[in-house]
């Protein structure tokens, strides 16, 4: 049982009202990589970077559990580079640089041995390459998530639909779904989107918590609240990496276990906004994991 | 047993994305006591209103368990008016027009056999009135829950301050939390408020949910996700009676009780919305009230 993660590996640099970093490591599948590694010991990432990426920090998702066969490193070229600034509210941010550099022609290559994983996390990026990844797969996985934003619905919205017909799980933000929906209520949204592909939809309000909606039922789990918000960027990709960990850990794709698994991806999301970038995922445990799930399960239980 | 509410009574001409009402009769007060009605027959009412409004309205909420004995009726005034009209999103609203009329001098008298109510719900109203109505209480109730608004903390918020020593629950909003704290987490805005008076917070965020924090603990109810919000007008009045009109039925202050309180408090609210004004809840049984609570376990339950 294996979880195939596609996304950006890459370096951000961020500023939030607490400071800010210079060129740090990020990317989608970097943090989607890190949360599920502590359900899972069996990952394979298929990314691209620039020569100018460290070692040290493919090493560090080897330790990880990722295996790094899929991971292109281009000669002469440079990794893919973000830097924003969050607002007060840590809700919104703006971009101030973008430099695509590898991304710009990046054609995800599986290896052989990737090509039967059980289970298939797409993260966010260009939808026409997500549906590459899912035209080499030799085998349809147990689930396949995807993770995509409004970047690519204002600009590729026909190829991002294409793909959404062959995926299963759906995690986008409020905002996104309904843009994608065209209609405000989100459960008016969520039976539109449902439509449209994944018979699962998660969409990710933040600090207000994710929404799971499929089978016609809705389930709803809280954001931790806490005292710092520090950095919320990859959060959304460690919900992801959590959420996908879990279910492969347990082999379950049930709604009941699509639960469970929201809840564990909002944990992870917990830790992830704790400290710039990677840094609180790099450096918490099992046990630490283990007490904060008993924290969402008493933040959310009641008896009436 | 019984609770005493004091808060509004007042006509509200109310326009929404769905539509638009003429002069109807809304008010804290009123919201309050209908919620409450459902979990309570003891409900005492002290308010104020011209000799404009209807007798047929006073009669709908002595059905509604409400002992109208407290409500004062001033000849040749009239009863308090306001008109607002709701954005798209139904988070922000405009005030377009606000009466004041028989609230401008509104000076609370307790009947005597109110003063020795068991619950006291002081509805949105100048703090200084809340104030006067706690001054007159022969006993200590059981729990005292104050609501309030930005409006109050813009104008006369040592007023506000000074009301707050005295009471167990403060409801507000979260803009509000971090209005009153002057901090923007809400764990730390608890914190700070809870050493002003209130030993618990309830922090109502609209379709977002609603957070209770209290010893040392947070409780998080989500808000029931749906197809149409109608009229947000009174969903925080009728979380006010269903919360309070809770834990009179049960008889029950601890902690683990305002829990459900809050979740029978999310459960009015989400009537309230579906329909302009108070219609909703004046058309509700007490069967669609167990199936809306059923709906928020099966939104909000997990087993890992």
């Amino acid at each position: 049982m294996s979880i195939l993660i596609v996304g950006t590996v890459a370096f951000d640099a961020i500023e939030t009202p607490f400071g800010k970093t210079d060129k740090i490591v990020g990317g989608a599948a970097t943090y989607i990589s890190l949360a599920a590694s502590f359900f899972s010991d069996k990952l394979r990432l298929v990314s691209v970077v620039g020569d100018d990426f460290p070692q040290e920090a493919i090493t560090m998702l080897e330790k990880h559990n990722v295996d790094t066969d899929g991971l292109q490193i281009k000669k002469g070229e440079k990794t893919f580079f973000w830097s924003g600034k969050y607002h007060n509210d840590m809700n919104s941010r703006d971009t101030i640089d973008t430099q695509l550099n590898v991304l710009e022609t990046f054609d995800p290559v599986l290896p052989n041995n990737f090509k039967d994983s059980e289970y298939l996390m797409l993260g966010n990026l260009v939808p026409s390459v997500q549906q590459k990844v899912l035209d080499q797969m030799s085998s349809k996985p147990k689930l396949i998530v995807l993770d995509t934003m409004n970047f690519w619905m204002d600009n590729c919205m026909d190829d991002l639909k294409e793909a959404l017909k062959n995926v299963d799980v759906l995690t986008i933000n409020d905002e996104e779904a309904r843009q994608l929906s065209e209609v405000y209520s989100l459960v008016k949204a969520a039976k539109i989107i449902q439509k449209m592909g994944p018979k699962y939809l998660v969409i990710k309000k933040g600090e207000h918590g994710a929404l799971l909606f499929g089978e016609d039922k809705t389930f709803f789990a809280p954001a931790l609240p806490l005292e710092n918000v520090f950095d919320p960027t990859g959060a959304g990709d460690s919900f992801a990496g959590g959420f996908m960990g879990h279910i492969q850990k347990t082999g379950d794709v049930s709604f009941e276990n699509l639960k469970s698994a929201v809840i564990y991806g909002s944990v992870m999301a917990s830790f992830c906004v704790e400290k710039f970038g990677t840094e609180r995922l790099t450096e918490i445990t099992q046990e630490d994991v283990k007490e904060r799930v008993n924290e969402f399960v008493s933040l959310s239980s009641f008896a009436l």
